[in-house]
């Protein structure tokens, strides 16, 4: 039996753009949540400039506050060396940084360009590997960049290979504005093939345009086993803004327990927590799946887990 | 190049389980704009008894004042010989029957069994050969039912022989409660291939666990070549009000553009039309295309035809 582990980027990702206050009670409930779900990886913020990004400001308490579940990794995204001290400080089990495919969304993002932001991962590399902690490396816009149009895949390849070589444990191949389709899918996983060996590579998809989930199920079937996704499809594209978010751990749940694909994580677990971050925000959130959940739950009819298990018993 | 046939059902499979009125000049309007968009084949309505589908008790009006555009098929759902006499004195173009591959589905949906479902269908089929009117069958819960949960695909395909040996001229393999994934679609495709030709082979996806993009890929590279959907992806599952609808059509069209599969559709006309039938029912569809294409006229940020256009041109 397939099986692939899902990182929840929710607390992160999918909270960082958020244009309201989250109280930070309800990011530690959301992170311990998503931890007694089963999810086995859990982004919980970022130690990043709290004027660029407010909504993070409050990562250093939630590391603090938050109940550790033994087993689950608490991870951070961290810019520049300042942010990976901050971060191990906060004993954060795994760092993660941000380089991007394209140059023109790298000036944006982080006002430097590609190579400028390598040369600033040496040292958050170094440090890391000193304490013995694993870095993960973003690779975002692989499929598309909002201001170039097409990346080629020989780019992400090349970049890529240089993060694994700097010491990155992982490198996380993002569709940062949700443009991949699986054919995309398809070249940028045979392009990496021969640079980056299949259990270190992520991906991370945004259904922007509802091709999250046959990515998805492109990428497991290409054999890559990290999958990250957002509880309830929380996120967005900064540039589309009230456009949708992340691929939805829901979705991915429910794609994986109808395909065989074993996660460990429980998908009612899940939906409880998104539903709980969907009261907070005051809003409803993208999840087919959690849609699913709780319009079943509302008019009295078959509930998704029934469904779920009638299809499952008699595979 | 792939090329596919696209068949909007939006004015009926959409529409048909709204709760409240839809005028019939919007209904029109809508035909129409898809129509104008390059749609091949619109399903325009039903001729069922008014009192169980009080939305669809205008379709003979529709029919009657709709400008038709030479090429397009306008087709027409009808449950019985008396529909079918009805629908071809509206000059519908094709017929559409409806059998359900759960027996208990077939009871509750319309109290009858499949056996006699199929009894019913036999006038019908003789009727629109007498006039040289296509039939199309749609083969309901063919990847699972609300209430029996799984359905064999050997079921699928033994009751989508029947139905092309009465006179069908396409099977369309419907997943009514969106329950599938892609593995599912491939177990009913290897099942109906020995019965069903691919060129006669419909699938019908709905997005209520959000695998609809991934189904209708896996069909695609399957070989079928006529897909369903929704404008906006109106419509949705009655027995779980509030989740989401049928494939969106805009989801479908940029899955096609950007995997370099021809479906002769414009997108932004059919994005056009959802929009309107959108302010008419107002609310959001959701279509995930047509949010990104909305958030991207608010926010004045790129839009998904530019980073279309970029992506498509360097490939």
């Amino acid at each position: 039996m397939t099986a692939i582990r899902v990182c929840d980027v929710g607390p992160r990702d999918g909270l960082q753009n958020e244009p309201g206050e989250v109280p930070v009670e309800a990011k530690i409930a959301l992170v311990e949540a998503l931890a007694e779900a089963g999810v086995p990886e859990v982004e919980v913020g970022s130690f990043v400039d709290p004027r660029r990004v407010p909504r993070m400001a409050d990562t250093p308490e939630v590391f603090r506050r938050v109940r550790r579940r033994s087993g689950t990794v608490y991870s951070a995204l961290v810019p520049n060396l300042r942010g990976a001290e901050a971060a191990l400080e906060s004993s954060a089990d795994k760092l993660a940084v941000f380089a991007s495919a394209s140059e023109s969304f790298s000036r944006r993002n982080v006002n430097a360009s590609i190579a400028e932001t390598l040369a600033r991962f040496a040292p958050v590399m170094e440090l890391a590997s000193s304490r013995r902690v694993p870095v993960r490396a973003y690779l975002s816009c692989a499929f598309g960049c909002p201001d170039e149009g097409a990346i080629s895949p020989s780019v992400v390849a090349r970049l890529s290979g240089e993060l694994l070589s700097m010491g990155a444990a992982e490198v996380d191949v993002s569709d940062t504005i949700g443009v991949a389709v699986p054919r995309d899918v398809e070249a940028v996983l045979d392009a990496i093939g021969p640079v980056v060996p299949r259990e270190r590579t992520v991906m991370h998809f945004h259904d922007t345009r509802g091709t999250a989930v046959a990515n998805a199920w492109t990428a497991i079937r290409g054999g890559v086993t990290i999958l990250d996704a957002c509880c309830g499809g929380l996120g967005g594209c900064p540039f589309a803004p009230g456009a949708t978010g992340n691929l939805a751990t829901e979705d991915l749940l429910y794609l994986c327990e109808r395909s065989g694909v074993s996660t460990g994580v429980r998908l009612d677990g899940v939906a409880a927590a998104a539903s709980a971050i969907s009261a907070v925000l005051g809003r409803r959130l993208p999840s087919r799946v959690l849609a699913a959940i709780v319009a079943a739950g509302d008019c009295g009819g078959p509930s998704v887990h029934r469904q779920d298990s009638g299809a499952g018993s008699s595979r």
